[in-house]
């Protein structure tokens, strides 16, 4: 008789990871504290856009759902660098492959995906139920209903993929001995949209991410299936150019008039939008352990990280790719595998927190910086010519399942090298096979 | 007219900080969720002790209690180091003058000591009240007493000395941008107790501070004025040799009489302590800010550090003086000073923090080292020569107010000096005036 799983939360995270335990044969049931998301009004396209890449593909093979996810998905091949002279450049993502392409998916719409298979395959999903109380010595939850009525349960096993503010983490932090840390990034975030063109066509070439990195902050684009593209403004909260002093609609156009000129054309509602939109915080998530007795956190209640490198939702489902890899030796009792599997992930999952903190300054700065580019010509020369030799660190993180640890010491390694050579010999200097 | 000051805890740095505002001309009241300590059965000289140093005196002195509390200290000179092999030495703990001293006294004697100051001062102080409601936004806090009723109150301004698990902190942390870290020890402690001589004796020199350094573990004792002493083993949770391996009294006593074999022969009844007496875990936290509106952290709520520096305790006090002293401008409005007190604080919070976490290495492992002995034996030589050219960051965190932030780089300068001069010139060098 194998045990039923209760999962905290039915967003990405806690519903793949249903989908995985479920095919397991374990009885598993979710409960979440929003209404269900496929019966609520949401704006087709309007909704945070992710980039979907090869970790994240990897989990949805695993479990069939590749080809129904394609359908929603955009391709986008490169970076669409947007100059502050209105000039556009691209720089592909894979220097291995032009046709590698990261994804741009509607978190809303995979999210309704994901629910909608998971419960095809027997999954119990409660919705409007949420987690007023966790007693993890006691082994109790207790829950909310949206009639004020409570529901409490002893779960066998409980899983909190509940977010970056998760209810089972705040508990945890309270025991002895977890080490945690929150840290919040000096800039902060705020959504724009642009609108389809005539025939829902897209503004810009859809299958590119574009940014206009401007040192100290960026905006970004993401196409949508619409014809829209959802834009982001990172900005930092407080200084001369920050979202402080862009404390009226008037600054913030100017602002934009400034900046992003080209981005602006493109948005006629752009005062609306910037009085209506919310700026949000952007933060660092760290946890240590990961579990105690029966309860476990994983996804961004374990380690949210900032979105830079476009990897929280693809660590998210490595993590349940690599909770069902220890299921297939410990199938009685999932308490079991909890140590494992944080410490398999945790260098990981802290790996890849530092690498998106660092991609944000290559992000913002980096793309059009004349020594960064002439690195990447050595390296590009390196990859025409020993392609089977070397790997930079975005392929490793973004099109390939090796570890994030491994990437971000081998990323390093690869810098300090073209370092040294551009130094020594100049940009256009391609290494002996005996050098990398 | 003057605000109402509401105080969170009643422990050390609340009950002080309430003197402080109080003889400022502040209506202050304090809510506490213990019993009075004043009316309980404490075992005299029982209690945990503390090493108190300049920076406790001159907040003691401010409020005119110096000379109340030097009644109940007892004066620690120096380190009394117990070798391995039974033998002691001692190590001055000022290099420039050997009257100078640390202090030992009970925690609880001091608290009762300021409580009552507190009270007679007019501060009204309310005991076992537990806060169980803080809302930020509504400036509203909750409490429940013994006999379960529920009190709320909006207070004008909230100052929260609740100590290391803080209920204030427990919100803040909640709120956006507030950055957080808890860091746990690899090591833990366990406190033992070695009881008086015949006629109240001392059974060890009661004017040190007595360290069995043993590398990755060490015992402290610290006398009472009843002629006991309060001993503190610091060992690792995990490993070869470790609190999870003596689990059992055979092996307690083993490792006693392998590694403190002095200490365990004052111990009669050692088998009963080790199975009745607690482990308890050590931590290091830190938040970024500490207020927020009306409602403001301090003290070991806003920066608790392990304490191997003895200095937990007089930082706490440390930060009622600045306080106070950032009142002498601002008598209007407490909330306007809030800023202006955790920007001045910080810096030398997070010093100590690191100065205490680095000093345990020292305690440990360095108090016997060769090398360590011999950066000590030119620094004594410098301070010979050039007493007021040279102080040692002990000197400086101890028994000075320079800046903790101060003291650590200059401590960090300094010792890059001696490790200079002994590697060109060996132990005996001492440096001319121009090289310091």
């Amino acid at each position: 008789m194998k045990q039923k799983i209760t999962i905290l939360g039915a967003g990405l995270v806690g519903s793949l990871l249903a989908i995985f335990l479920k095919k397991r044969g374990f009885e598993v049931q979710i409960f979440e504290k929003r209404p269900d998301p496929r019966f609520q009004n949401i704006h087709s396209g309007r909704s945070i856009n992710l980039a979907l890449s090869h970790r994240g593909w990897q989990a949805l093979a695993k479990i069939g759902m590749q080809t129904e996810v394609e359908k929603i998905a955009i391709q986008m091949f490169a970076r669409c660098i947007h100059t502050l002279d209105g000039y556009t450049h691209e720089q592909p993502y894979s220097l291995h492959e032009a046709t590698k392409a990261i994804y741009s998916v509607s978190r809303n719409r995979l999210n309704q995906l994901l629910l909608t298979a998971a419960e095809a395959q027997g999954v119990a999903i409660n919705f409007g139920m949420k987690c007023t109380k966790i007693e993890i010595e006691n082994n109790l939850l207790g829950f909310r209903n949206n009639q004020n009525e409570y529901i409490k349960i002893n779960p066998e096993v409980c899983l909190a993929a509940d977010g970056a503010f998760s209810v089972l983490r705040s508990q945890l932090i309270c025991q002895d001995k977890f080490d945690y840390q929150q840290s919040y990034l000096a800039h902060s975030y705020m959504e724009f949209h642009i609108p389809a063109g005539s025939n829902n066509s897209w503004q810009m070439n859809k299958n590119s991410l574009h940014i206009w990195p401007r040192d100290s902050f960026m905006l970004i684009a993401l196409p949508n299936l619409d014809g829209s593209f959802t834009c982001t403004l990172f900005l930092q909260n407080e200084g001369e150019v920050s979202f402080q002093n862009l404390d009226n609609t008037t600054k913030g156009k100017a602002f934009f008039e400034k900046y992003f000129a080209d981005a602006l054309a493109l948005m006629p509602d752009f005062e609306k939008q910037f009085e209506t939109n919310k700026v949000s915080s952007l933060a660092t998530i760290k946890l240590w352990p990961w579990h105690k007795n029966n309860f476990c956190v994983l996804g961004d209640a374990a380690h949210a990280i900032v979105p830079f490198y476009g990897q929280g939702m693809n660590c998210g489902f490595e993590d349940c790719v690599e909770f069902d890899s220890l299921l297939e030796d410990n199938m009685t009792d999932i308490s079991n595998i909890f140590n494992n599997f944080e410490n398999k992930r945790k260098p990981n999952t802290d790996a890849i927190a530092q690498m998106a903190l660092d991609n944000f300054i290559e992000m913002r700065d980096l793309v059009k910086d004349q020594h960064f580019l002439k690195l990447k010509k050595i390296e590009a020369a390196i990859i025409k010519k020993y392609p089977k030799k070397w790997l930079s660190q975005y392929e490793m993180v973004t099109f390939s399942s090796i570890p994030y640890s491994e990437a971000k010491t081998k990323g390093i390694e690869n810098k300090l090298k073209l370092e040294n050579w551009l130094t020594k010999h100049g940009e256009n200097y391609v290494p002996t096979e005996d050098e990398l």
